[in-house]
């Protein structure tokens, strides 16, 4: 059962919600014998975090990830080493202001998971939203960290493409670039004017949609599955279990009910290396479920942040029209953080497939 | 573990080849009590099957299901009631030709499940794609008949809204329509259009991709579960499990990017039934993963056949550099025959969650 | 979910009633490129199949099973090759006598799942006990026979040790006689003794129970997971899903209740073949949950069947007091048949663990 | 998969060793609504927990649990309840002494997990056995604390029927006994037998074995599922899955071997409360794998601690023959603190088939 874990063999379970005292997750199946530093799991953590910047939500967490279990601390005192055994991550939550959400506590906002909740379970955690919070991919991120030690040659990168009508050039196109603005945006001509206009949206209290898109280079061929463990499949399950993500696309996407077979058939030639070289990447580096050895690429779209300053008609639990008017702190445009995120789930889709493949095949790869 | 099963109270595993003298599947967990006809099954069947016009592939398989077990027949010796135990269906191949395929035995055909299979396994049915054919999505449509039976309350309609460059007049939608035309369109006005395009297309021996959206109405509010078991991730795995789906939206999916949150927000009042009264669905039925009562609505694009005329570089096995055009019989636009497919997903999803549901909550719903 | 399936990289489902058209079981994870001839199925399945001598049931099946996807065959015409796609094999119901069964479609017969069955589902195929019949094991040795071919350096077998109070003679424990005699013994000295003492009870129309042991050798240290992936655990649970099995003992079993510390350790000296040599094998093969190399060792008590021609007390479906007295061909020791029902349980749990292992810590062993 | 979580529904995964800073938890799937108090939870873990008499180890461990998700407070401040999210509990390990263990960081203790651990993944936490650690079992008995909750009407309770050769007297059970006494016994004319008895073993730093009996009261009839997901294989595995457990029972177990099937069948006649009246309960209260409203009766043997004073021969990882010793703090007997663990196995095993059963049939029972 998946309600709140994900992956067979690289098996993820988070828990936790926004006000309670801590989240995490517990990563079972990892091999054993992978060597970190705890601070190599924080860099990851540290590029999600609230507070980077005035674009995103000021709540100030440190999100520090401790590991509670499955490793040992090599001679160095410093380098972990699996053993096997389920690594347990946990997050304290430290700048809780439950109050904030007190008079939403029998509202349900629109655009919010709060009426299905109450639908579904006739009780609900209010507070920040609950489980339903984005603080909940804190866990996923630790996690995914975790998840690119079992692939140390995988390389898993994201950045933003989109923000509202603005999309990037990609002529432009620079991984250089993604870590030097805050909005992972890899056209270094465009931040600018993404400045500007997030900017007008925050002032405003409203909030933007956006574009991710993630790239896994060097990943094997040969990962996946067919035909209900597809790695496309569950690349795409695993984006679309993101908070306020909408839509995902495996390589040309939505843009490939344009093309015809032969504009879309990515054609091959036999490389000087012994491997395949394809002539071109529609297909995104999946075929039949399986990866080609080329690029995976995938987009999600992110959703607008449902919390905005603008006054919408609603109901309470009592079945009352209210009209509701969200406070708090957050972010204008939720799809810059979900960058790193789509790279954490990415990256355990990646772990899981291949420790599969691994043991179906005996091939290591 | 997912390989060839998906859902987890109402668990579907399917199995068999293109070529090979039957493929079947196997639904676990369906309830017992369940009161059904074969014909009802067929007739989803017969919507799916090969040769229903001259715009799919002209291989004739009358896809006859067979039920071998998990039923009782009533008294009118023709009703099946469900017994709680495993339902196996088996559909034979008939109409196999497998020496159309003899000569891509060892060639990959270029956007074709054929290099990655064999990187992946080292050894792979050539005849007619085997596992990765389309043909295995007739097992499908058998469980989903099934499905739809499991929530007898809930209309699951596609349509396809796309093919090519040429889009529906939404403001025609007629689902009286789609039965009316081989395309599953819903814009009588489109239907001539199609038709001009298709025969252009497959008089060239070139193919099209396309779009088709799923509809679910009357689904009970609260079904899905956050957070890696939500119900639009679920449908999106399950869409994009289906064979050549490169995208996946729910409700406003990529649009929604370019909205602002005043926008988006799906303003509630109380509706006289007791129930809310959402203005407006731009999120899909869905939110925080569980369902609202609101429509679910799901587009996924399917990619044009890779099986074209048209010579396309490549390589073989041995690892040399060959050309390659697929005869064989195929379908100009793969996405026709794919909306009684994502009808069938999105009911097994939706009979899964409502079980899953039922069973944590104790509700009927 | 495993109502029907289990196994997780090595994934059996089984399907089919007693008196349906057929039963079967889809194998999903099995490595691509195991070699294979149907004849090699069919040996298991003929060790299992009823009819063989007169201490079992009479119902003649010949149990022929056919092989439906997942594999190519070889160019000898012959050799099946496993393609690592789903393999679905199917048994034919041949020799059916459902009207014997007439008069128990509402009578619950005192030890059956008669009872069990309508208060779980309200429906029962009451004809030969439909689902909870003896005759799903066929489908579980085809699976096993597979499994074997995973593990091809380890050997499985069994063996009955008591049938009623007679007790075999450790001491004359000879493999090589298991299959000249009709009850899997292997200590000559008692065949005489069960041949007389079931004589008269068959003669009686009465049963009797039996305890079955379980040995696979050669099994490689490693396999196994902690903590609920425990290999003793996953065997047990295997043997405790047969038929008829009331316990499930390991090593020692129930006589370590007995046993100090001193004389349960399994002294270890260090082997001049590089392995450990154990002194003792109290374990059973199994420390923590993990193979330590030596032989597993596997023990189950059958209970007697239930199916005698002797009055008993019990109740009908519409809650009257009835007395029921079945008729019908049945074993009169159906712990004979459960020998090579065990060796495909356990054969299926190594076969998965030896998968699971290989995915986890990438080792072949 | 299982190598760290069980069930479906509610589905428990343990993380956590001897002697890292916490183990804990998580519980998923379960109920929305349920309403504990901490002290509730605590009350089954001080059960648990060591330090209690002379006869169990005596490291000191208060064991307090922590619930860190899934749960709102209600308004008394003290009641917890259930939001339907991941219930997150975490026991904090506080007497490790660590250096205890230095020297068996390399040697493998005859009878423990040492080997097998380090045979699989090539590193092991050596500290207090690590992950096989009995400590992991607080995290148990925490869910099984949940568990219980879910099923409000069942009692669940387990008693030592045997330490040793030293068998208690059925015809004396008394379960008011049970809490009287530091060895869970039903029978008070054993405790002082198995005082001395257990005395003398402590003295001499040996250790022995046990028989714990867990009946279940109260089961409604209907939980279970055939064919793979019988109610008894389940607990079976589970309870197999409890360090050092060597054989278990259903009903009359191994016994059963020895009836004849006029002596095994549990006869039926109607009560007067529309319920039927079984005459026996050689069953166990399973049939066909399913729940028939009787007790359920299970039982399974515990070897003896293998960790004891006198010296045995063993090797260690550089492939030398040693002999060792095991000082630490052990229990003589730790079939003891079983009893406990037994019943929150049961008990999880039994909500996970309440909701299953729930889930696929619609009835609540």
């Amino acid at each position: 059962m998946s309600h709140n874990s994900f992956g067979h063999l690289f098996r993820v379970t988070t828990w936790g919600e926004s006000h309670g005292p801590a989240l995490g997750c517990v990563v079972d199946g990892c091999p054993p014998g992978i060597r970190f530093r705890l601070e190599e799991i924080q860099s990851y953590m540290d590029k999600r975090k609230p507070g980077q910047s005035r674009f995103v939500t000021q709540r100030r967490e440190d999100d520090i990830v401790k590991v509670l279990s499955g490793v040992m601390l090599d001679e160095d005192g410093e380098t972990m080493i699996t053993t096997g055994t389920p690594v347990s991550m946990l997050i304290e939550n430290t700048d809780q202001r439950s109050k904030d959400y007190g008079e939403i506590a029998r509202r349900y906002r629109p655009g919010h998971a709060d009426f299905a909740y109450d639908a579904k379970y006739g009780i609900r955690d209010y507070r920040g939203g609950g489980r339903s919070s984005a603080r909940e991919t804190a866990a996923r991120v630790a996690a995914g960290a975790l998840a690119r030690k079992v692939l140390p040659d995988v390389t898993i990168r994201a950045a933003l493409t989109q923000i509202g009508k603005h999309k990037i050039n990609r002529d432009n196109w620079d991984w250089g670039q993604v870590d030097n603005n805050p909005f992972f945006c890899p056209d270094a001509a465009m931040v600018p004017v993404w400045e500007d206009y997030l900017d007008t949206i925050r002032k405003a209290g409203s909030s933007i949609g956006a574009v991710i898109e993630v790239v896994a280079e060097n990943v094997p061929a040969g990962l996946g599955a067919p035909i209900y463990g597809k790695l496309d499949q569950d690349i795409a399950s695993l984006l679309m279990s993101i908070n306020a993500v909408k839509g995902v696309e495996i390589g040309e996407g939505f843009a490939s009910a344009e093309l015809s077979g032969e504009e879309n058939a990515d054609e091959m030639r036999m490389g000087n290396d012994g491997h395949p070289l394809f002539l071109s990447n529609h297909a995104g580096g999946v075929l039949g479920g399986i990866s080609t050895g080329q690029p995976i690429v995938a987009r999600f779209a992110v959703k607008p942040t449902s919390s905005i300053l603008t006054e919408r008609q609603s109901i309470d639990a009592d079945g009352n029209n209210v009209d509701v008017r969200t406070k708090g702190r957050h972010d204008p445009c939720v799809g810059i953080r979900a960058a790193p995120i789509g790279e954490a789930m990415v990256a355990c889709a990646l772990a899981d497939h291949f420790l599969r493949d691994r043991g179906q095949t005996g091939r290591t790869r």
